[in-house]
C-alpha cells in the first residue's frame, strides 16, 4: 500500500519490494491503479514473474495497472481499501498518504500486522500509539525478513 | 455464480463448467465458499489446473472453498455480489436462488452478459424481459461455445 | 424501490405511496437519486411532511432527489442496493428494471418482506419461486395494508 | 466519530457534544453502535432534541445505540467508515483509536474538513501532515464556533 502520488525514492522502493515479494513466492495485492506505489509494486513484482492482484476502487477497468495479472473491480472507492487490508496476510505500507493512512488505520483495527517503509518518524509514532503490530524497516530487505517473522509466527 | 443450496444436478454441471473454464485457460472467478455451485465450480476449475479467485463476503477465511487459489475477503456481506459481476467479463449462473438472482440482475445493470444454465424457464423469461444480454444454454459445452461468441464479440 | 427509468404511471403510484407512507408516520427509505421512482416517492412524501432518507450511490451529493431530507453518500455504487434493503423492515418495489430486481433479489436474500406494485405478471411469478416473502398489490391503499399486516406479524 | 472503548472523559465530551449539535439544529451521524463515543453522542444529541442517525457496521439492528433515530443498516463492517465520512459535512474526531484514525484518514482522502478533539499531541501533528483540513480544539464550544466557520466558508 501506498501513494498514488509517491516520489521517486518510494517509487523505486515500491518496485524492488515487488519484486522481492515475487521472489519469495507470494502473491502481490495493490490498489491497482496504474499510479503511483500501486503501479511500481505490481511491475516490480511482474518483472519478477510473481502473481499480482489488483483491487480497484472502480466499476471500469480503466486506469488499471500494466503489472496486475487479475484485476477485482470492486465499485466502491476508497471503501475498497478495507478489502485491500482484510485480504492481505500482512500489510506493507511504502510512503504515506491520507489513502495509505487509512489503509494501516482499517489493518490495524482488522487486527493484520503492519511494516512502515518509507514513512516519517512521526507517523511511525502515531501507528504505534494504536497497536502493537506495528513494525518500521528502513529498507525492502529487512522488511521482507519482518514478513518471513510475522507468517512463522502465525504458523507456530 | 449458483445457489450455496445447489441439487446434485447443478453442482455436477458446475463442477463440468469448472473444469471447462480452466481448460480455456480463463480465470475463475466465484463467491468463494465452500458450498454449492461456487464450492463444486471452484473444485472443477482445480482439477483441471486452473486459476481460482473467490471473493468471500466475510472479513476471515473461514468458509473458503477448497479449490479457491486466491481468496478476497471482501467484509461486506451480500454487497460483495456487485463485486463478483463487476470482475467478470461473462456471468455464468449456474441454478437459481435469491442471492443468484441478485448477481443476474447486478450483471445486467452493469451491462456484463449472462449466460443461464440449470435455470427454469420462468426465470429465463424474467430476466429476459431486464435486458438483452441473457442467453440461456442447456450444457456446459454451449455455455462455453457463447462465452467465446461474446469475448470474440467484444474484440471485434 | 423502483426504476431510474419510470412510466408515468409508476411514477405517479409512487408519489402516492410516498404520501402513504409519510401519512403513516413511517419514515421513507429510496436510493435517493433525482430521477424516477425513487424522486417520486421521496416528493410524494415531503408533500405530506414524511422524513425521507436516501442513500446515494455516489459519492458526492450531486443528484439528490429535492424531496430527501437526509442524504447518505455511500459511495459503493450498486453495492448501496444492499444497504437500502438491509434498512427497510418492509421493501416496496414499484415498477421493475434491473437495479429494482436486484433489490428485490437482495431483499429476499437478507429475509425482508417484499410488496409489489406496478410488476408485471411473470416478475410476480418469477420472485415467488424464490421465496414465501413476496406479496402482489394492485394499489397504494393495499400495499399499505399490507405493510400493516407485516409489522404487526413482526411484532406479535 | 470516536472509540467504541472511550474514556470517561471522552464519553462525556462526546455527549456534551451530541447536545450541542442538536442545539444548532444539526442532524448527528454517527457510528451508531451502543458503545464509546458514538453512544454517548446520540443520546447527548437525543437529550436535546435532536435528529440522529447512526451508520451501523452490521446487516442486523441488534447493538444499536438507544440515541439513534434512524438506522441504516450498512452490512460492510469497517468499509462503512468511508460511508460515515462522505455523508458528513465536517467530521470531529473525539478520542482516537485505530477506527478512528481510518475515519480521519478517509475524511481526508475525501476532502471532507475534520476537527480532533480529546486527541493526542501526536495524532494532531501526523494528521496535519496529511492536509491542511484539520484542526485542534479543545473543547465543545471550539469545535462548534469552528464547525460554523466551515459552513460559512463553504457558503460563501
Amino acid at each position: 500500500m501506498g501513494p498514488a502520488t509517491a516520489s521517486a525514492a518510494q517509487a523505486d522502493t515500491a518496485y524492488r519490494l515487488g519484486q522481492a515479494i515475487a521472489r519469495e513466492g507470494w502473491v502481490l495485492l495493490t490498489g491497482g491503479r496504474d499510479v503511483g506505489v500501486m503501479d511500481a509494486a505490481s511491475r516490480g513484482a511482474k518483472a519478477a514473474n510473481g502473481l499480482t492482484i489488483g483491487i480497484l476502487p472502480s466499476e471500469s477497468i480503466h486506469g488499471l495497472s500494466s503489472g496486475v495479472d487479475i484485476p477485482v473491480l470492486s465499485g466502491i472507492g476508497s471503501a475498497r481499501n478495507n478489502i485491500n487490508v482484510l485480504s492481505s496476510q500482512v500489510v506493507i505500507a511504502c510512503g504515506m498518504g491520507a489513502g495509505t493512512a487509512s489503509e494501516v488505520a482499517l489493518a490495524l483495527k482488522a487486527k493484520r500486522p503492519v511494516i512502515l517503509l518509507e514513512v516519517s518518524q512521526i507517523a511511525q509514532e502515531f501507528f504505534q500509539t494504536l497497536s502493537d503490530q506495528v513494525w518500521c524497516c528502513s529498507d525492502v530487505e529487512s522488511a521482507i525478513r519482518q514478513v518471513h517473522q510475522l507468517i512463522n509466527t502465525v504458523k507456530n
